[in-house]
């Protein structure tokens, strides 16, 4: 992409109403604009890593065994009067009237929704188990929006839905999702720790949140310090086996968010092991039973000729506030420093002085090579300053940057600056663009 | 994937309810469930087929230099206010209340909030032109949903904006989408034809309706029989080049909708290539000057130190449509046959015994095979009998079906049926997969 074709609107100083680092970083790095209070535009440059996210979050449903669909985001209120939510959820239910009087609401959340999807179509235990995920824009009308993204009123949502013959399944599917939830946070550069939660107004008795430790985090935690540097299962864990010790080893360490916290459990924790931080929920699973298959007679016929309530669950992933939670952990004075799953441009050419024929042929030339290979660079072609071009370049965190001026040109050198090191190569263009091209520079 | 793992609720009578194929065809094939009058819900076959159009959609405004980005749903109701739109939009468009009693709607389109966008960063002739496109769901509320997802009240729709210093560089931006509108529909499989069009709500003075024409279309089209099939620009297009020829070309000869007819001009077409027929709109667009761009003070400053409102256009597709209409255009009295951009799955395994150890061996190999090849084979693996699986296969439109039975194997023989010819081909196991992997059927 070609800076001068792109639409990147950096600012120069830090909101003032922006209390944390994510939210000023995406305002100044031209990701996000406000359009309502905790309503955003995701300008071209958020909405690139908003939708790398998306990717590595549905990749891991898929490869967990999720069949991917879209529910809409309006639902009739009727739906939820038959779980008995309608009136349970609050204000925080947007609710709206249509034309002829319907009373409608723009979904915070889909049990109900997928529920009688479920029970309109599958009967028998040949049906179960299912496995339902959708990637959806929610709405929560939160009394406080605050923190950019991180807490506002219109989200993007990744929720599965899990349907199966009894508590034992059930358990299953809900193992699924925690080892796809590790799996899935890791491959976004993000050390996440599930922890024993409250249900809240999703119901049923079993259910951990992943929380991400990050000082600006909303809720305060607790745990084994263990759980924090422990590795994946990773890309080839079996989802067909049995994922049980991958829990317990998990679920076996004290690991609570403060509604579940207990000082006294806490307290057998070895003293040099017990952390007590902050952290920033990216995560939540919930295995509940019968809660809504029994109000909305989401039945199936069992081996035996009977019909029982099916057994559900749910599992969210915030996946718009996932890119404040990716940037609070992956930051530094000057801006973003992005894990390279998600960078929105692999490298970028810096253009020293647009209009010298020389520099514009080698940065044409680099530019069309990191281009073959598959790279996504930004070329800074404008007429800016190159003060200022280095600037916008650390702050929205272009991972590899190559330097092309004609005073370096004169003698075949240019430089390659690494984002995240600092680490500065003086290399002759060729080498540069082919070392790139390779990814052979370490990001250390 | 394989069937017993999936979630493909095919319905074997066709709901009374569904006046048209596209939506009979989406509701047998378990592609979409309604949730309330012109709401849908997109199950997981629909919801494949729904992502290909929308990359493909993306692919050609990437093309065509567009950037694209992410508005909210949820827009301010004081944002149409200054446009003087509020009030216009009457009945169709949702109007919200929230907790703080702020007035808000569910955005029928974007052109307020771009405009608002573009006036916060942009006020130099520098920062112009812009080209800049969502996808987003839309909702009007229809006061006569029907049709299914052809005229549903939640639909996906992706929009682009221009904004341009004046008039000569707006129509160059028109052209863009003009040309890249007509590579798109092609890519889909649809003959579409460009005709003046109403302005309607929008406004403006400059518009063409993208129409593919189909009995069971919304409106009555007139053009000239030419227009049809007349070769799209291709992928090769320069966009960065005189686009106007190619443009004239087509707006040379007659082509209206109803709202523009000329009876008197559409006499003067040579007689055998009149043709009037019905159509559907699958895209709009629309050059509207300083409609919006005047009231809402988005204004650049030109090269002479003048501040002037900018030019703009905006340009729609409709995504969800668009499925419907293909399904118009591709289908038997079996069900969808698929253009092979857009088939949700490039094969069928179909296992006439499962259970059976040779069958499930050969099978399980050439699904594998094929899976390896990028196939996106679907193996029907259920106890299902010979005669359902071959009318779920019709009916969803696998393009190739590998039909595999102990009968044939001791021949050391299967099948492979073409969907869209009917034509049946004996062969090897070996044969068959390495064909169907080389692609190298004829989909005649």
């Amino acid at each position: 992409m070609r800076l001068s074709n792109y639409f990147l609107p950096v600012l120069k100083e830090t909101p003032a109403d922006a209390e944390i680092v994510s939210h000023q970083l995406m305002l100044r790095a031209g990701m996000i604009r406000q359009q309502s209070a905790g309503i955003y535009s995701w300008l071209p440059l958020g909405h690139k890593v908003l939708k790398k996210i998306e990717q590595i979050v549905r990749e891991e449903q898929d490869r967990a065994g999720a069949i991917e669909m879209l529910m809409p985001t309006i639902q009739s209120a009727d739906l939820w009067r038959e779980s008995g939510r309608y009136d349970d959820y609050g204000l925080e239910m947007l609710r709206i009237t249509d034309r002829r009087k319907r009373e409608m609401l723009f979904g915070p959340t889909n049990e109900e929704m997928i529920t009688e999807i479920f029970r309109s179509y599958c009967r028998s235990y040949k049906d179960v188990p299912k496995l339902l995920y959708h990637i959806q824009w929610k709405f929560r009308d939160e009394i406080r929006p605050r923190f950019g993204i991180m807490r506002g009123r219109e989200f993007l949502m990744k929720d599965t839905y899990s349907f199966d013959l009894d508590e034992d399944a059930a358990r299953k599917s809900y193992n699924r999702m925690f080892v796809a939830y590790l799996n899935t946070f890791s491959r976004l550069g993000l050390k996440s720790v599930p922890m024993r939660a409250d249900t809240g107004p999703i119901g049923g008795d079993l259910s951990h949140e992943f929380i991400v430790l990050a000082e600006t985090g909303e809720s305060e935690v607790f745990c084994h310090s263990d759980l924090v540097d422990m590795d994946v299962p990773g890309s080839d864990v079996d989802f067909s086996g049995d994922l049980q010790p991958l829990v317990d080893q998990r679920t076996a360490l004290y690991a609570a968010t403060e509604e579940m916290h207990d000082s006294a459990e806490f307290a057998k924790v070895p003293e040099g092991k017990r952390l007590s931080a902050r952290g920033i929920e990216v995560g939540h699973i919930f295995n509940f039973g019968t809660k809504y298959s029994d109000p909305m007679k989401a039945v199936v016929t069992h081996p035996d000729g009977k019909d029982r309530p099916v057994h559900m669950g749910s599992y969210g992933v915030g996946v718009s506030r996932l890119l404040g939670a990716i940037i609070e952990a992956h930051h530094d004075e000057k801006g973003c420093i992005w894990p390279e799953s998600v960078a929105p441009f692999g490298a970028g050419v810096i253009n020293l002085r647009a209009g010298d024929a020389a520099t514009d042929a080698a940065c044409d030339n680099a530019y069309a090579t990191l281009c073959d290979a598959g790279l996504e660079p930004l070329y800074d072609d404008t007429g800016n300053r190159p003060g200022a071009k280095f600037a916008s370049a650390d702050l929205i965190g272009l991972p590899y940057q190559l330097i092309i001026g004609p005073r370096g040109l004169k003698e075949g050198k240019i430089e390659v600056r690494v984002r995240r090191s600092g680490e500065v190569h003086e290399l002759s263009v060729e080498d540069a663009v082919a070392r790139l091209a390779e990814r052979s520079f370490s990001n250390g």
